[in-house]
């Protein structure tokens, strides 16, 4: 019967069987000390004479569990039999014990395979299947209803760049760059709350440190709300409760990253700035930026980290030429907003036109065709509530929870320009 | 202060506040009754004159909330102030607040936008909703890790065939059809137990009532199994919380399609037979079946219910030539299974190959190129547990708790050859 490597100082005394990979393996004298790793963390196997496998073979053993406080978690196996299941080749491509810091990105991302054993760097997404966790729980507690879209779309509809183009039998289409249509028609279906985890994609050419080709967005959309108000309300309880949630089910990988995650209330006391004073923000500092760049963001993060003690700002009332049609316009305005975290966005969200005849002039407005939304157009025509919604990076927040420099370092398998594989 | 229709029973005697949608309106003398339909359920407004606004407007009223043993729910409202908040078009092209027994699946869709606010279609995706609650839930309590994979690869590695092509920049790409090779990475990578929810892509010509092109998939993997049946019993686990957690939180939509899930007691009494033993079953009924096809699935389902009490199959000890190049080899047959549920297959799973040796041995007799597999090699060459899982198709496993004829109306907005809208 298998022990976790967490649960062996618990059996001190007693014969136990343990499985993993070799961590690390050194010899001293006649004895060989090699620290194994499983799922749960190490522990610490002594060997009468050298091992006949390699570091990251995977090995079954069966010794007696005793205390040494020399050793790594206070005890360590007297291993009496073993079996190797799987032999590593050696060399590794890579460390999997040791610091990937001198390993460029690249290369970490070319061994994917692999690197993702280096505890370290595994930890990243450790957390971030408690942020998917905690999004999920929190949102079915305020009775939204998790729904899952098709990404196969047959129309480019928000204007068709960005979009990557598939042979779908003897048609083309497209992947979809958000569930944006269908949350909204899932509102207006009457479960009036709803969320979805699912991939987004963006054809878009940048290869920056904060994009994605394919990231997971979690989306979030709600029926009879007045304002971006509310929305804004509303991320702040499922980010109060993701950043709790994390904190209390794993310290450990804030402690691997030296992070730590915001406290409620300074999420509370996040501000939220107009789109014209976050510039006004932004122009003390004596840079020329004239829209809310990646340098904007940064500034403004820093303003609010000093001025308000958060590491959180929400920006409203964008111009309507800086939103999608379906914004909602208030003025020159409209209801939306983004939500920044130490120094990046990782929403966009806003209330949306629910009125019919008021879709069909923003249509006209932004050069849209009707005909060519009418599947869209038909929730609205027959009836919709005000509502609204937003999409949080899930890769954007993980990163930014943890301080990592790449966003692709929070991403399994990224995409960008250049990377299909693995 | 927005009352839901639920809620206003307890509220007689008071004014409240109700917002939704005009599921029916009829007029009786001078007298209107108009059933509001909000996300908790429905309530009847009662106005002194006609309204006007018709079927599916989204309105918000306000009155006194009094007892009627005549109204539905034993509830009705006085409405004395009425705003409508989006007004809907006439006729609807589907009915909403009928039935669509009458209304082809296909027109159904093609207007999908709206009949899903047909309250007994809606349902499905409530239940759905719960369903992927408790899979989850179920696997984090037994320390499983939730992970997110790219769906855009590189090469089509399991020979190609049934892969949608993508146009990734200057570079062709492929949907993924599972997210197999990714999870057993992870699997190796030290999380031993990971879970993905997540779109699988099958460009495959069938159009039947089993059939999606794009599907969510369920999926499993974890490490340190001895043989497919830690996977059966693994998944008979998940299976009895998911019935249990669905009939708990969503009997209402139960009770709608007249459907029951199985006991745990009869999950338990599933029996697994062998590939060879469920020909044999078969071949009673006097059919000339040679492999497990549509028709087998029933008939062996149908064996279960009389023989064990049972609505749920497994078939193990699949042969190799009927499994993929990475199915675990006993003999001339494979740590495989399938599970059948109500007539249809819902899983395919198994335990994997782990070694290297082994694993280039399978590429030969499959006729594959490890060169092209040398991403996923690499994850063996390097160490790699024991290890199997399987995947359960979202939409399969809904239709059959509910008893829907065809798949399709288990997806949101199904993909089939013909079909990517909306």
């Amino acid at each position: 019967m298998r022990v976790l490597a967490k649960d062996v100082a618990a059996r001190s005394g007693e014969l136990v069987e343990v499985s993993g990979w070799a961590h690390r393996i050194r010899a001293m004298g006649k004895l060989s000390f090699v620290v194994l790793r499983d799922r749960s963390g190490m522990v610490q196997l002594v060997f009468q004479d050298a091992v006949d496998f390699g570091q990251e073979s995977v090995i079954r053993a069966e010794g007696l569990a005793r205390a040494n406080e020399r050793a790594p978690g206070g005890v360590e196996i007297e291993v009496r039999e073993v079996e190797c299941l799987a032999r590593a080749d050696s060399p590794l491509p890579i460390p999997v014990n040791g610091s990937l810091d001198q390993v460029s990105l690249e290369t970490v991302l070319d061994n994917r395979m692999l690197s993702l054993r280096n505890p370290k760097l595994l930890s990243i997404f450790r957390l971030q299947s408690e942020v998917l966790r905690f999004f999920a729980e929190y949102l079915r507690g305020e009775g939204f209803v998790e729904i899952k879209t098709s990404k196969i779309i047959g129309t480019g509809t928000e204007g068709g760049t960005g979009l990557f183009e598939l042979q779908y039998f003897d048609k083309k289409a497209f992947l979809a760059q958000s569930p944006q249509f269908y949350k909204q028609a899932m509102v207006s279906s009457g479960l009036e709350r709803v969320f979805e985890i699912g991939a987004a994609y963006r054809a878009e050419k940048h290869d920056t440190p904060r994009h994605l080709n394919e990231y997971v967005s979690l989306d979030v959309e709600t029926a009879f709300i007045e304002d971006e108000r509310e929305l804004i309300e509303l991320e702040k309880r499922i980010l109060k409760s993701v950043f709790a949630g994390v904190a209390a089910e794993d310290a450990e990988t804030l402690r691997l990253w030296g992070a730590t995650v915001p406290s409620p209330e300074s999420v509370d006391a996040a501000p939220t700035v107009s789109y014209e004073e976050a510039l006004s923000i932004v122009a003390k500092s004596g840079r020329k930026i004239y829209e809310i760049n990646p340098e904007a963001e940064r500034l403004l993060c820093e303003w609010s980290s000093v001025e308000h003690g958060s590491d959180i700002v929400f920006v409203n009332d964008f111009p309507r030429k800086a939103r999608p049609f379906y914004a909602y316009p208030k003025g020159k305005g409209t209801l939306s907003f983004d939500c920044l975290f130490r120094g990046l966005e990782i929403t966009t969200g806003g209330r949306r036109i629910h009125e019919y005849p008021m879709l069909l002039e923003s249509c006209a407005t932004f050069g849209l065709d009707p005909a060519a939304l009418s599947d869209y157009l038909s929730i609205f025509r027959y009836g919709c509530p005000p509502h609204g919604g937003f999409a949080i990076g899930l890769e954007r927040l993980t990163q930014k929870i943890l301080g990592l420099s790449n966003v692709k370092e929070a991403s399994l398998f990224p995409r960008d320009r250049r990377r299909v594989s693995p």
